[in-house]
């Protein structure tokens, strides 16, 4: 199969660093250029970005020359967006309309009616909204999105939940990785030793996001879920991997065990499976009363797996649990890559 | 005023070390004894003990010889206790027949229907439970106990609340210090780059505790308070002071300003205040949208006020905040004193 | 005594924020004015500024408005400097010149021939310099300096080795804190789980200012010391104090023991002795094998002493040992509040 | 070919899980018994063992059932030995005369004469040793040991440059990573906010071992290198990776450029090219400013390859660098199997 072309917009920032570690031998896609900012333009990779992964940055990438991030410096067929929401709200629509398909990471366009909100573990059927979109707007491109990255666990493990006994309420508290703010991010005076006990815009994403994903496709839109949030997001000293503790109602409330074993043989939608990205399984259930735990669990799947653990009663609604997800992998460019892996099977591209 | 004799049971844990500093030169009470486990006893303090406070040992403690928990070894009216649970089951009833007042940070009888659990900001008058517990069992001496460490600034923060407007259900989740599982406790490579979501016995504690203290005595016992609790707990890679995040539906909803009004005019039951330990205020709201955090304002009136901020609506239920208390002070030493106080000044010693 | 108006330039700023603290009731001076950068003139301190220390800011600053960082702007005799060097190079001399006594952290004006780099423990007589200051200069105010974090608290203990046995070698490896590099300073994604083994300039520091500083006064300047210095300095995930793991060459070699003792009976100058900021003892000695430790040990003498431990022979030169000392403290803010307090007591305000 | 059956010894603790996972599919070793102590007979591993590596516990290895240390207990021809030092010493010889191939991570018989301290990029050709160890002590297997994990990388460093220059004195400063200290080994109540300056026994080690590795095979021994090392040695908060500051005397003074050269060009000893376990290349020159860094660096080579950086000029000797290595790799585990390797290839098996 010939690879296809494909450019990363925001290569040099922590989001666009994971995309070229993940696509690094990706079976179907070929990095053909990095876009970043003005400062960035025309010099090489390794001397514009400070790497902040543990894994070594490919070879290949050392000397590529950054270029700008507009649809006429690149050819490819497939750009992955890492960029700040307010950059891509103006960019990523120029490049649709040039034919590029924009798989993104930013949360400019989540919650516009006729951009799908992925998650193809979830709801891979969404996907569809993309002939609307272009229907509507005139483009030969498109533009799908992926969550942000806390709802992304949180949303994978509430749907085995849903499609068995229905959910109707959450509550979420969030104990968040540094990664996801980025670099330099988070400063070290203000997280050692410490909490954050808020991230900006964070909580309101989460009470509203997996609702779009959870929702039903209804002829050209969707149909939010009706399920109500309440969620609380923290910063801890955790370079990646994000935490979640949930408690949730149900409309048919069951005993821990048997929502666990609907979490751990849940199956992504068939069109969802089988790509090169598709966590297998999707949902890891562990049973010691202390996991999952960010540093130990969060490359399970390579990182593309949700963990789950110590499902158990709640007083108030009807389950406790705790889920993990690796936040720059399957909540970040992780889940844009398995979109746009998801938009080439769906013949889409 | 001459000062009360004390003693320390337990006094080589970390505990034990903040009673060692909080006790140093308080106005009232002067520390006679220290005991602690046998592979102590006959040794001076400042070589059976690994301190692990930054605040240095005070002088007097250094050269006191460690004698043995027992009320033969000890002379001394009150004894702060820092035993392990399992421990204190045995001690404490020796020492309360024999004439001492125990005032315990152990959880062994914070359940039991004649033993006062006391925050006197909160529950002051349920002290006299002691009448009831010498009555009953023969003691010359009693029984109190404070609770644990995270329902503390919980507790304080909802019982501004259910004085106003009434609570009717309370989700929490705590993240919690190191210094609050004791030393060793936490192994570095547990919690380095980690989250633990999990502490032993904590989330049936935050569960059952507050609804004790939130409760009416009703002549010699506490009719528990009708209020639902859920809470998850973790520990962090903090030094001291606890953060939870709760969520609160009220029996007469209001604002989330009238509400944070209601906890920083929160006053402490007369009994309770003024008294050398004593929190002035009791609450402090932050108003900052990213406060409390625990480095920052675990130490807020010497580390005994509770810290209640980001008060915001909650979509759930009614209100979201965030409460921050020290837990080895407030939550620990800090609380066993001010209990003491309680009892000198009710005259029960 | 009436206090003496002081100001302080780069006040926002984490070093400016400790001479805040440090300056909070302090005896002889009174802050009336705080200067910073352009973007905070006009707003009132509690706004312009993110408080980073665990102390609380006190009071009287919350509605203190900055001023700019000029001479026609300011009304006091002292102002204390936290600003960045570049900016101390232009502005410093200007408040000089304006009659402003100007002890200075920033690095810029340390190397000057005519301007004392002073620890008042150590070499509290090259304060004799501003005299020739003045006099090459026509400044009615003059300029002093206090050396960078690292070298403070090893030259210190250097000081007491030196008049006792001759130095002539220093083999010196830091472990610095995250406060060094001010505030955001250090990435939380560049220290966690991590140690970075560079400090800009910093090794240069360390190797040329302990030499002026331990040089001999002779007539109107200094004849730096000859001792050869090879340092090492790294960054480590700690928020305050430095470590510097130290091995030394003397003329007169002795065993650890009188070296210890040597340092432990080590006394300032006697100008120095008996100011408000003077540490008492200078140099504590931890006997313990595994002090000292920054938690713990960094607020000894209130952050004003320095802390050596593990004296020991060296295989390679005589004598190892760890020395530790706050770095915002004694290494910054309070070094410069005891070299005004020198200079008041000399006369030369 | 067919696999060679291998043992692991302390099969539960930090190391001995660094064993499982750098033998998983290990092409020439195949495990089959693993050993720990009495509470551990029995258990299956994944009950016996608390898993602290980020990687996942091989699936072979959960269901393994524990048995002891004892040669009768073990079917196999090499045993891998991540014993504690005072179990080693009685252990060790029993399975080497029952004709085992013990290759120890531990220290108890490094110093023994007819005992070889190899790495095999550096002395290969002291397993020669192992003959003599035969003949003397009527062994029909063997001891082998590899060095601790902080001389590992300084040594290969040296190694380099003493080939090439000759190396007189070495000072060394170690940052070393808390999982050297084995689990749960460091409280995080120790290390949070903190460096420990001290590592019982450590510096010992470093200045003695390295002398052993850089000697000379002298027909039945070896004669230390002579070259004098001064050692501090430092815990920090980051998990795997020891970072060593040192300074470097040496006979025949060269640039750091052609030093620098010298290291990364280093080829192992010809016997020890092309094993499994080789690191090729044996250094790595990092060129930037501030690495190598050990959450960044620890990985490189699969955790076999030593990281150096910042070769600069040393005021008091002549060349200043940084060294890191992953020290339960390369220092440890990995070490070992290296060893283990070249005697498969040295046809002493």
């Amino acid at each position: 199969m010939k690879q296809i072309p494909v450019a990363i917009l925001g290569a040099t920032g922590s989001v666009g660093q994971r995309f070229i570690s993940l696509l690094d031998q990706h079976p179907w896609f070929k990095v053909v250029a990095l876009a970043a900012s003005d400062r960035s333009i025309g010099q090489v990779y390794s001397k514009a970005c400070r790497w902040v992964l543990a894994e070594p940055m490919p070879a290949w990438a050392r000397d590529v020359v950054i270029v700008s991030a507009a649809p006429e410096s690149i050819e490819a067929r497939i750009v992955f967006s890492a960029l700040p929401a307010e950059l891509a709200k103006d960019l990523e629509p120029q490049f649709a309309k040039a034919g590029f398909a924009v798989c993104s990471n930013a949360s400019s366009y989540r919650r516009a009616e006729d951009v799908p909100l992925l998650l193809p573990e979830v709801n891979a059927d969404h996907i569809a909204l993309v002939r609307e979109q272009r229907r509507i707007r005139g483009w030969s491109g498109c533009i799908t999105t992926n969550p942000n990255c806390t709802s992304t666990g949180l949303t994978i493990a509430l749907k085995a939940l849903d499609d068995a006994f229905g959910v109707k309420k959450v509550f979420a508290v969030s104990l968040q990785a540094l990664s996801g703010a980025g670099y330099p991010g988070v400063s070290s005076m203000d997280i050692n030793d410490n909490v954050i006990p808020y991230i900006g815009g964070e909580e309101d994403k989460v009470e509203w996001e997996p609702r779009k994903m959870l929702g039903k496709l209804n002829s050209h839109k969707i149909d939010l879920a009706d399920i109500q949030f309440s969620a609380h997001t923290n910063r801890v000293a955790v370079i990646d991997g994000h935490t979640v503790c949930a408690s949730v109602e149900m409309t048919h409330p069951v005993s821990p065990e048997v929502a666990a074993r609907a979490m751990s043989s849940f199956q992504a939608h068939a069109s969802a499976r089988g790509l090169p990205s598709a966590p297998n399984p999707v949902i890891v259930l562990r049973d010691e009363s202390d996991r999952p735990q960010p540093r130990l669990d969060r490359m399970t799947g390579r990182g593309m797996t949700t963990v789950v653990g110590r499902v158990r009663p709640d007083p108030l609604f009807h389950l406790k649990f705790v889920v993990l997800s690796h936040n720059t992998i399957r909540g970040a460019a992780g889940g844009s890559i398995y979109n746009a892996e998801l938009l080439v099977s769906e013949g889409l591209l």
